[in-house]
């Protein structure tokens, strides 16, 4: 335990050492993770969290690397997390990551780290949520998350972003729709990124579509709740964000200066519009929730024994009983109704 | 309760007047809903479930279609719920739906539910689950789910189902790898539809490829694991299932016979293999944790008041307080540790 304090104290006075150290610790979750994650908690709350995502071959790496070398040009540190679902493998074998090392090695700005999967959507979720916990109480303002995979991996990981880019690229075939429909509910900026290739112009036009069709069904699907209001019709509460398209040839960093400032607009419309604290709050209580739901399932089975809750499954797979009234009696006889 | 009771006694004898109305009254969720499950659970764990997934243009439909003549020219009764995430609409209005209406109508051992968003997509997939449960019930023995719409969605859904087909068609771009990545994995067949294309061969040859490629790693990341064995390599305990690959033009029919009877030998895979029985437990044991969780926390509230678990989110929102801090102190003031 003491060494944990230490780690935490040399993490906050900036010791880079430490901060690796305390990534792995809570990689590797366990009781010592709880303990170092509590002790953080308080020192967090700052960083800007910007999620990268899109299909191989759109360019996101490039993107996420310019980005950083803008950042850095401003005197900004950047945490980078590249998170591979589809790979097995950890610790910094990415095509990514050696592009990244040649081009940001030796910057004590940037910290890069690998992770990919461990058996589970689930556990990278939470692994890549407290990776990025440990980043933001070191205090790196930005931390840019880059995830390569397509589908429920994306969403799962762009919970943890205040931000969310979809990287596009011309050429990678007209399937636009079947990707985007689940995709784009998460961007908060569409790139298209290699905009100087044939369809640039193809692809823009498509996502601006779907983002206009989508504004449509929002009204259509909000507007019978809200039709009391004055004029029948959907009327919104507060500010609300468009999505903008940033066109970008990343490689050569064309483009990428205008998506920077996309970046910084969405970060004043959270803290203007008050969804920051909103998901503060949301995140506070999803986290208390699931904390509060574990330990009083361990709490229940402390109190009746697994060998209960083990003849009540069999008993429901085995349709001798139903699981609504196999969990009142269960309760019933712990004592809690 | 009279009159719920009495629609699952009508149910039970083949009435499909009550099977509308209990679908109607599940998909509405609420009390009710509760206890007509609960009197339906002892009737269900027959039916295959069947899930049908894959990109928009892919021909999914016609797939559901063709497969439910050859099961009608069998005389065996089929469930077909069509699902939507993409569409706030329900009630039939789905393409696939008109087409189905058209081939099927009239056949009263066909029952067709077609079910869009509510919003989200755990509600969707919870009100598929009991629609599903009240088919099952009703004694169709093979229900198929269709899944329009791609990613997450489909994911959640075909947890529902014992089979999963993915499918797939030459032309719609070459985007498969990062389709796949996420789809792959809940494949049990996949089918190359419109196979009498241009590119069809290409389709069916990237699919194996993917699929060799999953094979590899999956030797590779659980070969250390078991690498006690005596040939020091990943040694598979028991039965297993090679995703096959079936080419369909489903338009014409052909190729369909062929993908029954892969459906059929999963069948008969999940039961000899045990994979069937586990997957009841596995589904009752999910069940009843879900339950208790929530009766739990609920509990919990009742105790000691949402006053002190609004206070205690704030706290934790403001860095203030961290989460395992917080759920500790609760569940104290509950007496519940």
């Amino acid at each position: 335990v003491a060494e944990k304090i230490d780690l935490v104290e040399r993490l906050l006075a900036g010791d880079r050492r430490a901060l690796a150290r305390l990534i792995s610790l809570v990689e590797n979750d366990g009781q010592a993770a709880v303990r170092a994650l509590s002790a953080l908690h308080p020192h967090g709350g700052r960083a800007h969290i910007v999620g990268v995502t899109g299909a191989p071959g759109t360019g996101k790496s490039t993107v996420v690397n310019e980005l950083t070398k803008l950042y850095r040009a401003a005197d900004v540190r950047v945490g980078i997390i590249a998170v591979d679902p589809t790979s097995p493998f950890s610790g910094g074998a990415l095509l990514g990551d050696r592009i990244r090392m040649r081009d940001l090695a030796g910057d004590p700005g940037v910290f890069i780290r690998s992770m990919a999967s461990r058996g589970n959507l689930g556990g990278l979720a939470r692994a890549t949520s407290d990776v990025i916990k440990v980043l933001d109480a070191a205090g790196y303002p930005t931390i840019l998350v880059e995830t390569v995979g397509a589908g429920q991996s994306e969403v799962e990981i762009a919970r943890a972003a205040h931000t969310t880019l979809v990287v596009e690229a011309p050429g990678l075939g007209d399937d636009v729709q079947a990707i985007k429909a689940g995709v784009l509910e998460i961007a908060d900026i569409l790139v298209v990124n290699k905009a100087d290739r044939e369809g640039a112009e193809h692809t823009r036009r498509a996502l601006q579509m779907m983002l206009d069709l989508g504004n449509e069904q929002h009204v259509r699907h909000h507007g019978k709740v809200m039709s009391a209001g004055p004029a029948g019709r959907a009327e919104s509460a507060g500010i609300q964000w468009q999505p903008p398209i940033c066109a970008t040839v990343a490689i050569r960093g064309e483009g990428v200066p205008e998506l920077q400032a996309a970046i910084a607009q969405h970060y004043h419309y959270l803290q203007e519009s008050g969804a920051w604290s909103q998901r503060e709050r949301a995140r506070a209580a999803a986290e208390l929730d699931h904390l509060l739901r574990d330990r009083l399932v361990n709490h229940l089975f402390e109190r009746i024994g697994s060998d209960a809750i083990e003849r009540a499954i069999a008993q429901i797979a085995a349709r001798q009983l139903d699981a609504h009234t196999a969990a009142a009696m269960l309760l019933a006889d712990a004592g809690l109704v």
